[in-house]
């Protein structure tokens, strides 16, 4: 069998996220195997990297998909792109190992999340930042986000899933940049856990009103309960920019 | 009466330009004397400092309107970006002389345009971009510019209005700036005819394509005829960047 390695781009807005529901056709995953199926002549499943929320955009989203067919990486390239939908787009086709997993073998992501700080509403940004009107106070969040660097249990930063599963994450970089009135949030590190971007992101925004000081972020850690943490933030914000792989 | 002047921004897709029409009310015109008349309780006509085309966008439209109304401009504001579309936003609202036009006193514009030149789209500048697949060469498209800079008559620039109104302009910048597979056009100059821009960046592209010579310009520009020139591109990748006055 051969297994396929896409790179794929999409804007969110239209869709219930990545992960393929029972209920709702609408997500990305579920337009690809639909796609794919057709493609190959086969029923095919196809891996993400992981999931992305609803509302959720990728520069860089990684999948794979295994398959008999034999057509050439840069014919399906060009088939998948000529029946997607105009806000979803494959941006490469790579053949890869037949044991890569998109999703086992990541080894760490970089997500941006942008926030419109002003009064005035942007047109152009509407679908890709959270607006906050009042005045963020950008030198204190940077202060607040260096406390997350580095590996930490991330508990209080996940919405509520009950499970075994391990919390620890660890964060490489945290940028906070700001050009205009546009803030970007760009977070690197070797995995995310579900919510976990948008609710730092929400949290350092309480720093930035001066709702929490920038030092209370070790007691938030901490106590490992959500309810310490910050607000979620919406969806439309974030953007998966890149999927890294030891081997590529 | 006072006069009102309004520092807009739209992104153009779900219109069919500025100007109002009597058989169409989606026309951004159309939107803001609708809002307008609401807001001051009687009829209201505004002028913007030029058209824009169905689905050309704008940073920085400017346009004034008359009126009695005693309201203040930071209740305009608000008032009018609580009732405007998601695409539409008012960024200021200034008092000026009652002798104020915004057409008449301009003085310069600023337009950009976008081209996506790759094979593989775009899904975040679908709607702000033209696509061009084929790789276009950026050193001879600026050799080409060069001979438009300056005063002359640009008459094979232009859609065809027969008239007898000038078709001399003067442009005093042309950049042409690649960033990954975005190439940005920014035009600047005392005032562009109908269609100008796009026929200008259209024939500009047909020189990236080795399908015209740099040094054909003056050629087309001698020939005052709108045969000569190249094509005209899609509305999608122009933006109104801004609108320059003496005084403001």
């Amino acid at each position: 069998m051969r297994n396929i390695c896409l790179k794929i781009t999409y804007e969110g807005t239209r869709y219930q996220g990545w992960q393929r529901q029972e209920t709702s056709d609408n997500t990305i995953q579920g337009k690809f195997e639909g796609l794919l199926s057709r493609m190959c002549g086969e029923e095919i499943t196809i891996q993400g990297s992981g999931r992305t929320d609803a509302g959720v955009h990728a520069m860089g989203q990684i999948a794979n998909f295994h398959t008999h067919s034999d057509m050439g990486t840069e014919d399906m390239l060009f088939y998948m792109n000529q029946y997607l939908p105009e806000d979803i787009a494959v941006v490469e086709v790579m053949e890869v190992p037949e044991r890569f997993h998109s999703r086992l073998n990541a080894k760490g992501k970089r997500y941006s999340y942008r926030i419109w700080n002003s009064s005035i509403p942007n047109v152009f940004f509407r679908k890709f930042a959270h607006t906050v009107e009042e005045q963020l106070d950008l030198k204190t969040m940077q202060e607040a986000a260096s406390y997350l660097l580095g590996e930490h249990d991330f508990k209080s930063f996940t919405s509520t899933k009950k499970g075994k599963k391990s919390t620890v994450r660890r964060i490489d970089r945290i940028d906070i940049q700001k050009e205009g009135d546009l803030i970007t949030f760009t977070f690197e590190g070797n995995g995310f856990l579900y919510h976990m971007i948008r609710i730092l992101v929400g949290t350092l925004l309480e720093v930035g009103l001066g709702e929490r000081s920038a030092d209370s972020i070790p007691d938030i850690m901490g106590a490992k309960k959500r309810e310490m943490a910050g607000m979620l933030v919406p969806g439309k914000g974030l953007i998966l920019e890149e999927v890294y792989y030891e081997t590529k």
